[in-house]
């Protein structure tokens, strides 16, 4: 049966082979599951997916959300999609169970999350999102503040949200103007405007718990003078209950190009004086903070971009096998029409869309690996090396799998040709949905910047050597096998040429090339991401390559032989365009730069 | 002011300075015009297309077409521009004016055109579409057929349409089963159903007048096989006059990503066994007949795509200049925020898209005016040398705007940030309209294809030589300028190794490596394009050199500056790239051939 959202197979190879997460399983930590339930829970979840998510995603995206009268309204069709998500307990998979979680390992909570999230990303979005608000609070709340609010949103019954950009206030966070004041009962009194608000209001809960950024009257300027408060729709009482609505509400919601039913909400605060909030955490640190919220919201954007590119691939191979257009080139003027996966171009399209997916799965996963690694760390030392590759891979999850993610979308769309542009087929939505994934969370371009000024140079840059020292144990794993042996080398010239680069780069960050250094930094990112795919797929044909090697069952070599020779093309094909990028980025071209604006024309 | 649409003074640089189009008025041709006429014209265009035609662009993406008891509607607002487009005399401005045109040098009914087709492509395309109906028929009709068709289409008094797909053949054109049966008075009898016809049915214009493929009843299998009809919607008398409405109807259209005002019908034909034809030419000599016209639809579909990227482009400029967002990277950290323009990174995204939006205007344009040099040659040779030329350019054209094109309008969508995602700001309508460029006419995989299965090797790689020694008349043009000679080495060096992988892969098409050949058709397709930019790109910095030589004014200088430097911004970031994947290229992977169906999964 055709693969429908992802490919299972795939998950389990990087789960279970590449991973070994099964060791994880010992831990105790982990010891309530086996590898058979996670089997279980796995499966459970592509079934509510197709089930319940699916037959309503594109239902969702026609009707779109509805304002009217200061309320918004999902799609109709997605409420009981909703409620039965929350029943199933679907919501914060990775938290513990006195807190509404179920304690899953990360990398199998994405396993899980890549139904979810494929079947119907607007939909389950609504519930996923207030796990961060809930972490924020478990982090810097007060035990009270825990008590009434962790439990409920990570359980997603009430939702979550993130109130940071303003009309003045986008990639320049600190340019916010909201005002908080101090009560005399210790809340604060909050008044502005916050725009491109994801799920800041909707019908599906009880309440929404919306933590917002805003600057205590006298605070600095910038960034140092910005605070964290939640600001709950409905006042929370001492005891659970529901106390008065508060004066935040919606004025309005954006026409998208897609994610359509995800509501994009204009929330404005105190326009009667009368929005009420507490502080979480101390005055002045609410940077520092939103950051806990930040930075695993930017993993879930990318991760979301992979998914969008994985469903989209999904589409267009089942798609490529089943549309029969065109003869074989080979095969003679009399020969059948054949299905296009026969045409050398189609093959392209789809090992190139492989080669990225499959990457980025390993790579998302193994970076969520590091999460178990980092809790279940003995040292300090150990902790702390786990937490700086998740730190210098966070930018790269979410600026690179938005970039190849939609190019997956959109190479997808051109494999159904005609086709591929109506809305009658499923791959037109996810080229819409997905675009957002570059912009949102930070842009691709701020994501560069945060590389190349901060997470490269970290530590004295500790974490970037310890990844370079990651992608050399898997090119020498690689070089003792005959049959690798030459694609590790060409990896290991394309790492190589990467960390000169970097050098050159975060050098030039130091003096007085700076701009003519951050002139470089996306395209950076694009090379670092093209050569942890590299690494990712080296690795896997490293694993591949042993289990042939093993003696893997007749249906099981097809699989592994598909990730050699995927793992083939890409390292044949992508890599040297990456070492052209590479020959780019070192001659760090000044022409951006020096270009004077009044040489655009006008 | 700002520019909008599209960029006027780089229009006037490409047709006055880089082309000198002024030569071409001392041909007895074009004597009617002057410099000073072709200006008035360019600027009521201008005129014409800010008033009428952009205002109802967004509203017409808004209500899009629809279908009702078997009636298609334009979007309402359409009417009344339409109308006045047809008053103006703005459709066919390349034909005589005996047959309803103007007469005009085709690259100067381009700088019309960019800025008609930039207002609102769907709208006057309704109009523009007839052309190619009208051009096979003055072509391969009898004398009565001209006399009462060609100028009721060249003028957009009737419409015209392309109906070559059908269900189960899109880029299999031979494999179409629409039937065709002589009646004894000479007309055919039309059976079959056509997919994806734009402009199929609408409500724009008293008769809309389709040519038809078809296959005669007993005619050969695949593309020998196949007759080409006009068949009208009513039919037409001998006196011009319209008799009874033919069996020709719409039963559908499709909802698409993008060009919601464009109608994309489905055309059934002989439900009621009445639909009539006439016979075009010869029968089974359709394909080489509707050639003529897919060329200059496929001319037409890139230059579309060349102008959503450059109309988001300059909105993304004017936007980068008036969002204020961020500090100086050096200025301090009191310094005040400043338009986003000062950013590296943003200035990055506008380099590049001003690289690409220019370098496809000069080649279009250039591609342009070789069909004047081509009407207006002396000798056959002449002739045979400027079509050669054209035939070698039409599939770069197509496909390489395509995809240059797209990127550029998704790039202009990232300046925006949230903005651009939202349809309240115009990028995101021009993503959604540009996609469809890189499927329709052939796809671009189609094209890369043509481009190296015949153009380049088409009488023994003729035309692909004369283009090579074009390109080397630039360099050495540049070579003798100090300050454009570094760029000229590196542009000589990406075209001397673009000249040796195509001679690898057009040997290898021939043998029995065909497959793996064309698995690198594409990419090979889009190197050559980045050549084709860069020799473009050197050229404008050598007549801009040139002019600041002369001593240009100082408001001039601004201009001529930013050409030079957005020149070496793409030598000496964008070819580096374009010599990774030419690299990529010569390897000639197999991987993508080797993989075996059953590898990818299931």
């Amino acid at each position: 049966m055709a693969q429908l959202i992802t490919d299972r197979r795939d998950i389990d190879f990087v789960l279970f082979e590449q991973l070994d997460t099964e060791a994880l399983l010992k831990e105790e930590r982990y010891s309530g599951f086996t590898r058979k339930t996670l089997d279980l829970i796995i499966n459970e979840a592509r079934t509510f997916a197709l089930k319940e998510l699916l037959p309503v995603c594109a239902e969702g995206d026609r009707t779109g959300v509805t304002f009217e009268n200061g309320e918004v309204k999902v799609p109709a069709c997605f409420h009981r999609a909703h409620k039965l998500y929350l029943e199933g307990e679907w919501t914060s998979l990775t938290e513990p169970v006195e807190l509404g979680g179920q304690g899953l390992p990360p990398s199998v909570a994405r396993a899980v999350a890549e139904y979810m999230v494929g079947a119907n990303y607007t939909c389950v979005n609504y519930a996923n999102f207030g796990h961060g608000t809930g972490k924020m609070i478990e982090l810097f709340g007060t035990p009270e503040q825990k008590k009434l609010f962790v439990k409920k949103l990570y359980t997603a019954q009430w939702t979550g949200g993130m109130l940071l950009t303003e009309p003045e206030a986008g990639s320049d966070v600190g340019a916010l103007t909201t005002e908080a004041v101090k009560n005399d009962d210790g809340t604060y009194s909050i008044t502005g405007t916050k725009i491109f608000i994801t799920n800041g209001e909707h019908d599906l809960a009880d309440n929404i718990i919306s933590p917002v950024l805003a600057r205590v009257k006298g605070a600095p300027a910038g960034t140092k003078g910005i605070s964290i408060f939640i600001v709950p729709k409905y006042w929370v009482n001492a005891d659970g209950s529901h106390g008065a609505r508060n004066d935040i509400i919606c004025t309005g919601i954006e026409e998208k190009m897609g994610i359509h039913g995800s509501a994009c909400c204009t929330m404005s605060m105190g326009s009667k004086g009368q929005c009420r909030g507490f502080l979480l955490g101390e005055e002045n640190q609410g940077m520092k903070i939103m950051f806990h919220m930040m930075n695993e919201a930017r993993l879930g954007v990318g991760f979301q971009a992979f998914v969008h590119g994985s469903v989209a691939y999904q589409y267009a191979l089942n798609y490529a096998r089943e549309r029969i257009q065109g003869k074989d080139l080979t095969g003679g003027k009399d020969s059948p029409s054949v299905p296009i996966i026969r045409h050398p171009d189609v093959r392209r399209m789809l090992m190139w869309m492989k080669s990225y997916v499959e990457g980025l799965r390993s790579f998302i996963y193994y970076t969520e690996s590091l999460f178990a690694r980092a809790v279940l760390a003995c040292t300090d030392e150990e902790c702390t090396y786990y937490k700086g590759l998740i730190d210098l891979f966070t930018p790269l999850i979410k600026a690179f799998s938005a970039q190849r993610g939609f190019d997956v979308t959109v190479q997808a769309m051109q494999v159904y040709g005609g086709a591929g542009y109506c809305k009658e087929f499923p791959v037109e939505q996810q080229v819409r949905d997905c675009k957002i994934t570059s912009i949102y969370e930070g842009t691709d371009g701020i994501q560069a910047m945060d590389l190349l000024g901060r997470k490269i140079v970290m530590d004295g840059g500790k974490a970037f050597g310890d990844f370079l020292k990651q992608i050399q144990a898997t090119i020498d794993m690689a070089k003792q096998k005959d049959d690798l042996a030459g694609l590790a080398l060409q990896l290991e010239k394309a790492a190589g040429r990467m960390g000169e680069v970097a050098d050159i780069l975060s050098q030039a960050v130091m003096g007085p090339n700076v701009k003519q250094a951050f002139a470089h930094a996306f395209p950076f990112l694009e090379v670092m991401g093209d050569v942890i795919v590299g690494w990712m797929r080296l690795w896997r044909a490293g694993v591949a390559s042993e289990a042939l090697a093993k003696g893997a069952k007749a249906k099981e070599q097809d699989f592994y032989r598909g990730q050699i020779k995927t793992s083939q093309f890409f390292i044949e094909t992508v890599l040297p365009c990456t070492m052209g990028k590479l020959e780019s980025i070192r001659q760090m071209s000044k022409a951006a730069v020096e270009m004077d604006e009044a040489w655009f024309g006008n």
